[in-house]
């Protein structure tokens, strides 16, 4: 049997679930695959406590001694953050050795430089584990796009403000209150500003969009607005409407380019959107043969993620063990050209949710603000019985363009009688 | 570029999709996995279009010659059926050929020769399109159970049955016009009796179970119930339940064994599972360490179906042209041990409506038929202002495992006043 040794930089959550998955079922990935996973080593800045070592495995406090290793043969990236991820990923690789790592941020911010590095070294990234946690997603897209055209990927990418927002639902509760619960729950961090305000969601989203389309992004290209200000006045209001409010990754290739922006959607309950609750995540591709396919899972979690990097693992040692490891083929991680993003979306409609410092006349400046940017009124709803000096309105228009709606919102956020800017909601 | 040659057998809605893919997407294709498809030859009983010939391609009457030409790698086997595809499919691995087939029947049915023939050949058989159309549920069962223990694998597995009973939902149509309106819209065969006796979900459901679970399994071994005798009244009582009613396959690895059937569940709104609708499909996975994952996506037709075989093609095209071509471990259909059936599935609560001619007395008998079998009634309604030679009351049960609720209703069917057999849904 061929034995392969694995070596775990950052043993959190994801890398300790990863050992523990290792242990567990050494005897089955033998049997199914023909390999023997084994941890040799582990490093970690803090301490590790005695009883989660891996029995015979080495702890290093540095990474370059785990790196440097000789009974490492490939290494796992579970640190998290990008500059000493990134340094230990080009280290590993200069080294000849494979990496897989579950690291979304490093790879949507990084990933032209380690993948090239990769193919020059002709070894393999694996990194199914960095967007949707256990959903093999990125396998699929690599299998969807040999053979048919993807058209569109779309989903719930981040779980932390998944879970909030279907909190806030089915309990009428705030945000502020949902956020707090989420982190005592353990489902959001003390600073919660990466998964609320949808740059998780947007890193995840680049990754995806990359490989359905096959082109260079930035991230910093991609529009992202999070949850932070909905409140459980939009939740009701989406009620009314039959609808209910997700945080949505989508990227969508259209003739006039790449239409992608994270941000929150009104969907309809009866909706496969709608139906994702709690911390799961859910994905959508649309392609000219395949259709549309919606992939539904836990997005994060020890479990889910280890388990994504065991899979990842268990495909290079596989070849490692053939002697036949080589740089994979990533769609849009080495490619020359950018993927052109279209400045100019198609028309969808909004939801403008206003809270003002109540005064005569409030209504007919609004709307005669959004008429001057030829934006159709569809509903215009003041909510009863708040303070004077924090009423709300929610106004419903019909499909313009993003360009138009941010104009007239940047001219209803200039009265002097609004309290907070406009919470815009993409309805669809 | 490195060139193979595909012969397609059977030139049907399938095998015409596959060639259309092929020729549309040959550039894309070639672009991304570096081999360039082309279909030489197809082959068909009945004459086929001039227009729908690929260019270049020579057209057979006879198999056999495609299997035997030189310029073919590749069979593609959409011809359906049992007898034949099986004769194609073991000539052309017997020729060193490999095989791409789409054929549920021929996998579920003669999958051990075949996969058997396929190793002591060192070919593979791609089958991805067998199951659930473009779904590439095949693949992520192959990856997921590498590193994960799976315990459930269930969904929904035939579009048709799926349509008929949403239609009847949507509509309230009764199942005659359903399946009339299905049959015309092209989504039923004029012999509807694989779809809608649940054969074809069972086929479908063997293959997701050997896989998941890795052992030898026969079609026969699995109970199976299809949607023929559900009625209007059923799909109002689900209604009136806050249910809806879908024909489920499932499979879960319990610690007496696999439990295993096809059947109409009778399942909450609120589900997944009724989200499902129209001709879609969907399954579930359920494993220690990924949690529960769902799939979904259009379950059958020709682009769907075309796009997976095409899918494998491509993997089999790269290991062709690289020289590197071997026969694919394939879990389920090398072992030698068979999946243990268990007898006596856990307790689930249970759906009975009944068909009677009117009489006094009834009640009384039907409830102490249940309550000899040691079953709680949990509700019973008879159904107003129905005519008096055919009655239909509802009768749900609390939990008992399916032998003791059959021997109930064996029971019941033995009265002399029971119309039809009792329809049992079992509730999730």
């Amino acid at each position: 049997m061929n034995r392969v040794c694995v070596g775990i930089a950052g043993f959190g959550t994801v890398g300790r679930a990863t050992a523990e998955i290792i242990s567990a079922h050494a005897d089955l990935i033998a049997q199914r695959s023909g390999v023997r996973l084994e941890v040799t080593a582990v490093c970690r800045r803090s301490a590790v406590k005695a009883e989660d070592i891996p029995a015979g495995a080495r702890v290093f406090s540095d990474w370059n001694q785990l790196v440097a290793s000789g009974d490492v043969d490939v290494t796992v990236e579970t640190m998290g953050g990008t500059d000493e991820a990134r340094q230990l990923v080009m280290a590993s690789l200069k080294k000849g050795k494979p990496v897989v790592t579950a690291n979304k941020n490093l790879v949507a911010t990084h990933g032209d430089e380690l993948f090239a590095l990769a193919a020059s070294q002709n070894l393999p990234i694996g990194f199914e584990a960095s967007v949707a946690g256990g959903i093999p997603i990125l396998r699929v897209i690599h299998e969807s796009t040999a053979g048919d055209r993807l058209r569109a990927v779309h989903g719930i990418l981040n779980g932390t403000s998944n879970y909030i927002l279907t909190q806030m639902e089915s309990r009428g509760i705030e945000f502020e209150l949902a956020l707090a619960e989420a982190q005592k729950a353990g489902y959001a961090e003390a600073d919660p500003t990466f998964d609320i305000d949808g740059f998780d969601a947007r890193d995840k989203l680049c990754i995806l969009a990359r490989m359905a389309f096959g082109g260079r992004l930035k991230v910093s290209m991609i529009p992202t607005y999070g949850i932070r200000h909905v409140r459980a006045i939009d939740v009701h209001s989406a009620n009314r409407l039959d609808c209910t409010i997700r945080l949505v990754g989508s990227a969508e290739n259209t003739e006039s380019g790449i239409e992608i922006s994270v941000r929150p959607w009104m969907v309809s309950r009866r909706s496969m959107l709608a139906k994702v609750e709690g911390v799961n995540n859910a994905i959508f591709l649309v392609g000219d043969k395949i259709g549309m396919q919606m992939f539904y899972g836990r997005g994060a979690g020890g479990d889910a993620t280890g388990a994504a990097v065991v899979s990842d693992l268990i495909e290079i040692a596989r070849d490692v063990a053939a002697g036949q490891i080589s740089a994979k083929k990533v769609s849009g991680f080495l490619d020359s050209h950018d993927l052109a993003i279209c400045e100019n979306p198609r028309p969808v409609s909004w939801y403008l949710r206003l809270t003002v410092k109540d005064q005569r006349g409030i209504v007919a400046r609004v709307a005669e603000a959004i008429a001057r940017h030829e934006i159709n009124i569809d509903s215009l709803e003041q909510e009863p019985h708040l303070p004077k000096d924090r009423v709300s309105f929610v106004i419903t228009v019909e499909a313009v363009s993003e360009p138009t709606i941010r104009a007239a919102v940047d001219a209803i956020n200039s009265f002097e009688f609004m309290v907070e800017p406009v919470l815009l909601l993409r309805i669809e």
